[in-house]
C-alpha cells in the first residue's frame, strides 16, 4: 500500500467528488422506515411535534446518525444534529421530522434523510473538505405549537417570554409537552448558534405545488421564500329575523364577508403577480342559525407574496377594500394582523451552486418561489440559505396523497450532495 | 229586580258588547308578571319549552285561568286551555308561552294574555254568545324541540314515530323533558281535536318586523303566513395548501359559497316580491384553517314567500343557480331539503271581522303577510284562522330589544276582543 501525503489524497478525493452519488436504495429504505412512524389508516403520516410518533422518529434518526458515525447532538430546543468533522463555519443540510396531522411522508423527511445520506456518502468516501458538514432536523416546523420553534431558537429569534404561551390545539403547552420528554422548553434559547459559524444552510424539499410537474422540470431552485400577511377580520351587523326583516333593511355580516371573498380574489388576481395568493380559510358565522340574519362574521384573509413591496401594496389595497365593503353593506369591521412574515430572498451563491450541480448532473432546473413556510426562511434571515425543490405529484402535500417518485428523490438528493460539496470546498 | 227572558238579556248584552273594552292596566300587569319569569341579565326572556322557566310560566297561567273562573285543562301535548262556556264549535284565541333563548317579553305572551283578558272581560260582563270561547297556549312553538309540537298535536299533524326523535340543542329528548314534568310525550297525538268543532282561531301577535311602525298603522291584518323552503347545501372542492397552490388551480369551496350568497340575493331581489326573503344563516368551512384552501362548505339557504307559486319558482331558479355556480368554480354540490312549509292563506271571514273591529275602534289597519312561523299557520291548515299584528319597535324581535308600547298592546287587545265577539256571535 502506497502512502500518499494527505494533501495529494485530498486533491484526489476532491477530484473524485464530482462523481460521487447518493445510495438511492438506502435513501429509499430510510424514507420508507421513517414514513412508517406515525402512519395513519388513510396512508398518511401523523407526527406532530412531541407526539409519541415524533419522539419515536427522533430516536430512530439519532440511531441512524450514530450508525453513520456522525457526531450526534440534541440542543436545548430539541433540534437534532449529526456532524461530520469539527472546526470552522459549517455547511448544513436538513429540514424537519414533524408533520401536520395526516400529512405526507416527504414534507420535511426528505430534506433530513437526503442530508443524512449526503453526509454518509461523503464520510464513506473519506472526502476531506474545507468546511465541516452538519445535518439538522429542526423542532416543530409545522406548527403543532406555533411553528419554527427549533429554527427560531437556533437563530436567536425565539423570545423567551413567548415560550410559556405556545400551545397545541388541545391546549397542551410546549413547556409541558417537552417536560414529558425530559426537556425544559424554557432553556430553548440556549440553542442559539452564532450565525457567523454557519457558512450555509441547504434544504431539499418537495415543492408542494404543481409548477415543476407542470413544466416537467426535475429541479427547482428557490428564489425567495414567501412573505405572509394574515388578517383576522370581523364584520359586525345585526341579528334579525330571517322572515320578518325585509332584505333591503338588513345589516347582514355575511353579505360583507362574501363580497370580500370575491372582491379580494379579483384584487389579487388583477393587481398581484402569478406568485400572489389570497386564501380565506376560516369563516365563522354568529349566531349561526338558519332563521337568523348573521350578526357577525369572522374570517381569516391571508396574503402571500415573494416581493416585499407587492405584499405591502396588496395588504394596503386589501385594507381599503375591506373598509369600503363594510361601509357598502352597513357593517362595522375590525381588522387584526395575526401573522406578518416578510419574504426572505435566498442566497445567490447557493442558488448558483445548485444550478451548477444540476447542470453537472444533466438535470434541467428552474427558479421558483417557495410559497410555503420553511426552516430555510428562518435561517435565511441570519445566514446564507438555499432550497432545492423536487416535483410533487399533482402538487399535493399535507395529505396522504403527497408523493414524489424515487427518480425525483434521487435527482434531488444528488443535487444536494454536489451543492454541499461545492459549498464546503470553497 | 226585574227578571227578563234569557233571549232579551242576550240581545241587551250583545248590543252592549261593542262598547266592551279590555282592562289595559290588568293586561299590562299580566305581561309584566309573565315577563319576569325567565328574565335574563340582558333584560330578555329565556323560556324554552319545558325549561324550568317555561314550567313556572305554565303554572302561573293555569293559576290565572282558574282565578278568572275559566274552565282549565291541559291536554296530552301540554297545551293549556281556559274555556268559557261549553258546547258547539268554539272560537279560540291564543298563542304560546315559550320563547327563544334570550328572546323578548311579547312574542307569544301577548297573544295568550290578551286572549285571557278578552275571555275574562266577556265573562265578567256575563255576555252570552252563540259559540263558546277558549283560550289556548300551545306547546313549543319556538322550536326548542323542533317547533309547533302543541299545534301539530292539536290539529292531528304530529306523527307519533317522530316524537322520539325530537331533541333540543343539548340532545335532551322531548320524551325525557316531558317525563321530567310527569307527562308522556308519546301520548301527545291524543291532543287531537276534530277541526269541525273549531269555529275559528285568532292570534294576536307582535309583527316582529318594521312594516306597521314604518307606515304608522297600529293594526295589521295578516293575509297569509309565509311558506319556507330551507336547503342544506354542501359545496365540495379540494383542500390545497394556501401558499403552494396557485389561485387559478384551486377548487375552493368557499368561492362557490360566497358567489351563491351574492347571486342568490340578486335573484330573490330581482325576481321575487317585496315579501320574498333569502337568508344564509349558517355557513361552515372545512377544514377551517387559515393556510388551507376550503375543501367543503356547508350552508343553509332559506327562502320565504307568501305566494306558493312564487316560492316554488324561486326554489327552482335557486337550484339551477346553485348547480351553475358549482360548475363555474369546479366544485361538486349536494342540495338537501331540510324544511318545506307551504304558505298558509288565512280565513277571509276572520280578516273581515278584524277589519270591522279595527274600524269600530277607529284604528287604521293594513294587510300584510306574516313572515315568521306561527301556530296560526298550523291551525289554519285545518280550520279558519286569523292573525292580528301590532307594531314592533324598530321591527326587533327574538331579542331583549323586543318592545311594543302599552297603547299598541291595548289597541291590539281591543281589536281581538271585538273580533272574538263577532265570530262568537255569528
Amino acid at each position: 500500500m502506497t502512502v500518499r501525503p494527505v494533501s495529494a489524497a485530498h486533491n484526489a478525493k476532491a477530484r473524485h467528488a464530482v462523481d460521487l452519488r447518493v445510495d438511492a436504495a438506502r435513501l429509499g429504505r430510510d424514507l420508507e422506515e421513517l414514513g412508517a412512524i406515525g402512519r395513519t389508516a388513510e396512508g398518511g403520516v401523523s407526527r406532530p411535534s412531541w407526539s409519541e410518533a415524533d419522539v419515536q422518529a427522533r430516536r430512530w434518526l439519532q440511531g441512524r446518525i450514530e450508525a453513520a458515525g456522525l457526531e450526534p447532538r440534541v440542543d436545548a430546543a430539541g433540534n437534532i444534529f449529526g456532524r461530520w468533522q469539527s472546526g470552522g463555519p459549517v455547511v448544513m443540510a436538513g429540514s424537519h421530522l414533524d408533520t401536520v396531522p395526516n400529512g405526507g411522508a416527504f414534507d420535511g423527511a426528505l430534506g433530513v434523510l437526503a442530508g443524512l445520506e449526503c453526509l454518509r456518502r461523503i464520510k464513506e468516501e473519506g472526502i476531506q473538505l474545507r468546511h465541516p458538514l452538519e445535518l439538522v432536523a429542526f423542532t416543530d416546523e409545522e406548527g403543532a405549537f406555533g411553528g419554527f420553534f427549533g429554527s427560531y431558537a437556533f437563530t436567536g429569534a425565539l423570545r423567551p417570554e413567548e415560550i410559556p404561551n405556545l400551545k397545541d390545539a388541545t391546549g397542551l403547552r410546549m413547556v409541558d409537552a417537552m417536560a414529558q420528554r425530559g426537556m425544559d422548553a424554557m432553556t430553548a434559547p440556549a440553542a442559539f448558534r452564532d450565525p457567523k459559524v454557519v457558512r450555509a444552510y441547504v434544504e431539499l424539499h418537495i415543492e408542494q405545488g404543481p409548477v415543476l410537474e407542470t413544466h416537467r422540470v426535475p429541479i427547482g431552485i428557490v428564489d425567495a421564500i414567501v412573505g405572509i400577511r394574515r388578517f383576522g377580520i370581523t364584520f359586525r351587523g345585526r341579528a334579525d329575523h330571517a322572515g320578518t326583516t325585509p332584505m333591503p333593511d338588513r345589516r347582514d355580516a355575511l353579505l360583507g364577508a362574501a363580497d370580500l371573498v370575491q372582491q379580494g380574489r379579483k384584487l389579487v388576481l388583477t393587481d398581484g403577480t402569478p406568485a400572489s395568493r389570497l386564501t380565506v380559510g376560516v369563516l365563522k358565522v354568529k349566531p349561526g342559525a338558519a332563521n337568523i340574519v348573521p350578526a357577525e362574521v369572522y374570517l381569516t384573509y391571508e396574503l402571500r407574496e415573494v416581493s416585499a413591496e407587492m405584499l405591502r401594496s396588496l395588504a394596503v389595497r386589501s385594507r381599503a377594500l375591506i373598509a369600503d365593503i363594510a361601509s357598502a353593506w352597513g357593517l362595522t369591521v375590525s381588522v387584526e394582523t395575526i401573522l406578518e412574515i416578510e419574504p426572505v430572498p435566498l442566497a445567490d451563491e447557493i442558488k448558483e451552486c445548485i444550478a451548477a450541480a444540476a447542470e453537472e448532473l444533466g438535470h434541467t432546473h428552474m427558479r421558483l418561489p417557495a410559497m410555503a413556510g420553511h426552516d430555510a426562511q428562518v435561517v435565511g434571515r441570519v445566514a446564507k440559505a438555499g432550497m432545492i425543490f423536487v416535483p410533487s405529484k399533482d402538487g399535493r402535500s399535507h395529505s396522504p396523497a403527497e408523493f414524489t417518485s424515487d427518480a425525483d428523490v434521487e435527482r434531488g438528493a444528488n443535487v444536494l450532495l454536489l451543492t454541499l460539496l461545492k459549498l464546503a470546498a470553497q
